[in-house]
C-alpha cells in the first residue's frame, strides 16, 4: 500500500484564507554560501567577504538573495506544486531583510485566490508565501499562482477570488538595508566602476558570459534548495516526455543569469524585490545560458547613498546576446528565450 | 619504483586479534552537512534545522546518520578492501551516538574472524570496525567482511574463526537519544502525519520519487567520504570491465534510498541500526534509484515517546517500485534490485 | 550597448610598476574546504582534522596549499588574463604562512615585465601576484607571464623589461610553519610510512590512482575559485574550437594530481613553493587524470624535524604512469603529459 505517501494537495483542498505551514525548517551554513558559489559562479563580495559585509554596516555577511529565496520557496513545492498542471506566474516578491549564516527559515503558504478552470478538471490556486527566520520576522515574501488538478471533478467549484496584485513593488515598499554605508572602497571590491547614476533606461547590457548547466550541477543545486519537484531528478519518468529530458528548475537559470549579469552590473548589490518572470521556454542539461539586461525604470530612494533600478533580465539558450534583437514578436517569445524577469536592485550613488 | 605506494593488505597479512588504525582523522564541517543535503536531497529536519534539534533535547543538530556512517567507513578502505576480491557484507552497525559538526571521527578496525578459502588464493577476512569522536567515545560501530586476494599463496592458512554474528540489532541494544523531547509540532517540522503505531508489520511503501545519478555527483560524494577505492572514480581502468562504467559507491546508493523514503517515513528520524544489507545488482551514472519500504518489526522501546521499526529497503533502478512485485525469487534478485537492507529507525509514538 | 561590460586589459593598459587592486575579496568558509575534499578526493589530515593540526602547533586547522591558491589566483583572471592568447607560465610561487577558514584573501598583482612582440599585435606582461589576509598579511606570491593582445596596434611598444626570475625558490626562502611539532603520531594520521631520509633524487613515484574529470565537477571547482575565464564554462562558444570542448582549467589538473601523489607522499604534508610549471596539454571532461612523482632535490632546513623534497609532478590523462618513460623527447612532450610542475614540500624527518 502507499497510503501513507503525502499525495499532495489538489485543487479543492485548497481553502480561501487558509494557512499552509510547510516542513523541513532549515538553518542556512557556510557549506550553503560555498556550493552556491560553486554552482553559479558568483562574485558579488557581499556575499563572500566579510570585512566588505561589514564595511557597509551588516552585522555579519548576508547570504545572496537568491539562495535564500531558493531555499525558502523550494518548501512549498511538496504542499503547493506538487500536483501542479502548470507554474503560470510569481508576483510582488519581496526582499525583506538579509539572511545570514545560522539563521533558520520557515516558511507558509496562505491561499489568496481560488478560480476553477471552466473544464471543471482543475483550478488556479494563488498563494502568498512567507518565510520567516528562527526570531518569526520575515524575511521573504512573495506570490505565486499555479494550476492545479482536480481529483475530485465533483466537488463544488469554490467562489473565484482572484487577488489584486501589485505589476511591481513600488520604490516606497523597498526594504533598505540599514544603515548600509557607501564608501569609496565599494568599486574596488566588485571591480565595477558604474553607479545608480550610470546607468538609464532603457540601456540594455549584453552580458558576453555564458554557463553550459549539466545534469549533475542542476540536480546538486535543486536538492540544495530540497526542492522536490520530480521532473528535475527523475530521467526515468523524463524519459516518457517529448523532450525526454530532466527539466531544470527555473530558479537555476535565474540563478545563472544573475551570476552572468554581474559584468556590467557589478555594484548592483542587492536584490530588493522580484516583480515578476516567465520561463518562456525550458532549459535542460547541455543548454549554455547567457544573459541580457534592460534598464527598465531608476529610481531615487529614502536613503542618500542608495538607487534602485528596475531591470529585466532575458535569459537566453545556445545564443549570445550580441545575436538576438528581439526578445518577443507577435507571435510570442524568441526560441532562444528562457527567463524574462524583472526585477529590482539597490545600487549606491556615486557622489557619496 | 612504486616501493613506496602502499599495496594494501593480502590475506595473509590480517592476523587474528589485531587492531588497523586507519589514516586521516576527519573533523565534520557545517560544508559536510550542505553537500549531503545536495548530494541526495535529504530533508529531514533533524539534520538540517538546529532549533528543531534543539527542541526535541539534542545540545546542537546531529548530522545525518549516514553521512558519518559513510565517512567512517571511508576510512577503512585502503586498509580493509583495496584488495578485495569482493565485498561479502556487513552487519551489526550500530549508531552510538550522534555526530555533531566539530566532531573529529578517527576509525580503527579488529580481526574477528579469517577463513582461508578452499583454493588457497583467497580468504575471507572479518572485521569489527569502530569509530570514535575526539573524546574518544564511539560512535558508530559495524562488522564487515570481505574477501582478499592472497599475494604470497605459499603462506600458511590461518586457524579458523567465524565471528557470530546477530541477524538482527536487538531492541536493547539500541542506543536512545537522551533526553529526546517528543512534541506535538514534529509533525510540523517533518511533514509527516504518521507514527510509530501507524505501521504495521509486514506493510509496504511504495515511494514515488526517483533519482538518476550522474558520474559528477556520484564522485563528489564518494571522495567526500575520502573512499579511495578506484572502481568508482577511474573510468580508463573501467574500460576494460564487461560493464565499462565506474562503479556507483553502493553507500551512494543506500543514502539516496534513505532520501527518497522520505515521502512516507517522515518522521522516522534517527537510523538506529544496519542489520545486514546486500547490494544485488551494480549502478552506473545514468541509473535513476527508486525504493521500496517493507516493515519487518514493530518494538516497543525503554522511551515512554520512542518506538523502533525494522525496515527492509528495497532500493530498485530503472523501474519504479508500483512495477515491482518479486523482489527475490528462486533464481535470485530481481535484476533491477540493486539493495536490500535491513535496517532499524527510532520513530516517535503518538498521544504523547 | 555594452559599454559597461569590462574588456579587460589588453597589452598598451599595462604599465610597468603598476599595482593592479583585484576585485572579489573573498572569505573562507568551511564550505570551501569540504568542497575541495569532494571536488579532489584529498586526504591530507592536516586538512581535515582539527585535532591533527593542533597537535603539529597550528593554532586552527589550515585549508589546503592549492585551494588557498586558486582562489588567490581566480581574482587575477578578470584584470589579467582575460584577453590572454595565452598563459605562458608562473614562477617563484610562495606559500608564505597558513591559510584558514575566516580568512579573507584579497589580491593584488603589479607589473614587473613587459615586452612587445615583434609582430605589433600583441605582448608579454609579466606580473607579481600578491594575496594577503584581513590582517594585510601576505600569504601568497607569484609571479606569472602571460601573452595579451594589443586593442591599439598603434600604441608605442614600451620599454622592454624582462624580470629576473629564479628557477626555482630556494631553500632558505621557503617559510616554516611555527612551531611545528613533529611526533609519532603523525605516521597515523597519515597513513604513510616513509619520511624525508627515506626519499631520494632521482626517484619516481608510479601512483596507481586515476580520476576522471566530468563536466560537472571541473566547472564547480574553477566557479569555486571564481576564475570567470569564460573556456571553461561556455560549451557553445567552445564549440567553435578545434576540440569542440570546455577546457579544464590548469588548477583542477594541479589538485587532482596533489590528491593522486597522496599515495606515496602521505607525509608532504605542505606546499612550501611552486617553482615553474607547464601545461603540456590540454584536458577535456572525460580525461582521466593520473600522477607520478620524481624526486628533484632534498634539503635539509633551519628546522631540526623538517625537511624539504623538491619534486617534479607529471600529470599524465588515459594513461597509468607505469606505461609512461619518456616524458619528454626531442619532439616534445609525450602526447599524453598534461602537466609538468615543479615544486617543494615540507616533509618531517625521522627520528625526531
Amino acid at each position: 500500500m502507499t497510503g501513507k505517501i503525502n499525495a499532495g494537495r489538489f485543487f479543492e483542498d485548497f481553502k480561501l484564507g487558509e494557512v499552509i505551514p510547510h516542513a523541513t525548517p532549515r538553518t542556512i551554513t557556510s557549506g550553503d554560501t560555498a556550493l552556491y558559489i560553486a554552482l553559479t559562479g558568483a562574485r558579488n563580495p557581499l556575499h563572500c567577504s566579510a570585512p566588505f559585509a561589514l564595511s557597509l554596516g551588516y552585522a555579519q555577511m548576508p547570504i545572496d538573495d537568491l539562495l535564500a529565496f531558493h531555499i525558502a520557496f523550494g518548501k512549498t513545492v511538496p504542499d503547493i506544486s506538487v500536483n501542479a498542471v502548470a507554474n503560470l506566474g510569481y508576483a510582488d516578491v519581496r526582499f525583506i531583510q538579509p539572511v545570514f549564516v545560522g539563521d533558520t527559515l520557515t516558511t507558509s503558504s496562505e491561499v489568496i485566490g481560488l478560480k476553477q478552470n471552466s473544464s471543471g478538471k482543475n483550478g488556479v490556486v494563488w498563494v502568498r508565501s512567507t518565510s520567516v527566520n528562527q526570531d518569526q520576522q520575515p524575511v521573504l515574501s512573495w506570490v505565486r499562482w499555479v494550476m492545479v488538478h482536480k481529483k475530485n471533478l465533483a466537488a463544488p467549484a469554490p467562489e473565484t477570488v482572484i487577488p489584486d496584485l501589485p505589476a511591481f513593488v513600488a520604490a516606497k515598499d523597498l526594504r533598505l538595508p540599514a544603515p548600509f554605508n557607501v564608501h569609496q572602497e565599494i568599486a574596488v571590491a566588485t571591480g565595477g566602476r558604474y553607479f545608480w547614476e550610470d546607468y538609464s533606461v532603457g540601456e540594455r547590457l549584453r552580458h558576453p558570459a555564458g554557463l553550459t548547466i549539466n545534469d549533475s550541477d542542476h540536480t546538486l543545486a535543486t536538492h540544495l534548495y530540497q526542492n522536490n519537484a520530480r521532473l528535475h531528478f527523475d530521467a526515468h519518468l523524463m524519459q516518457s516526455t517529448p523532450q525526454g529530458l530532466r527539466l531544470v528548475y527555473g530558479g537555476v537559470v535565474i540563478s545563472a543569469c544573475r551570476a552572468l549579469s554581474f559584468e556590467g552590473l557589478e555594484n548592483a548589490l542587492s536584490i530588493a524585490a522580484i516583480n515578476g518572470g516567465t520561463h518562456a521556454n525550458p532549459s535542460y542539461a547541455g543548454d549554455t545560458i547567457y544573459c541580457m539586461t534592460e534598464v527598465l525604470d531608476q529610481w531615487t530612494l529614502p536613503h542618500p547613498q542608495l538607487g534602485a533600478l528596475r531591470l529585466r533580465m532575458i535569459g537566453l539558450k545556445n545564443i549570445p546576446p550580441d545575436h538576438v534583437e528581439n526578445i518577443k514578436t507577435s507571435q510570442g517569445y524568441h526560441p532562444n528565450v528562457v527567463l524574462d524577469l524583472d526585477y529590482t536592485v539597490l545600487i549606491p550613488r556615486k557622489g557619496n
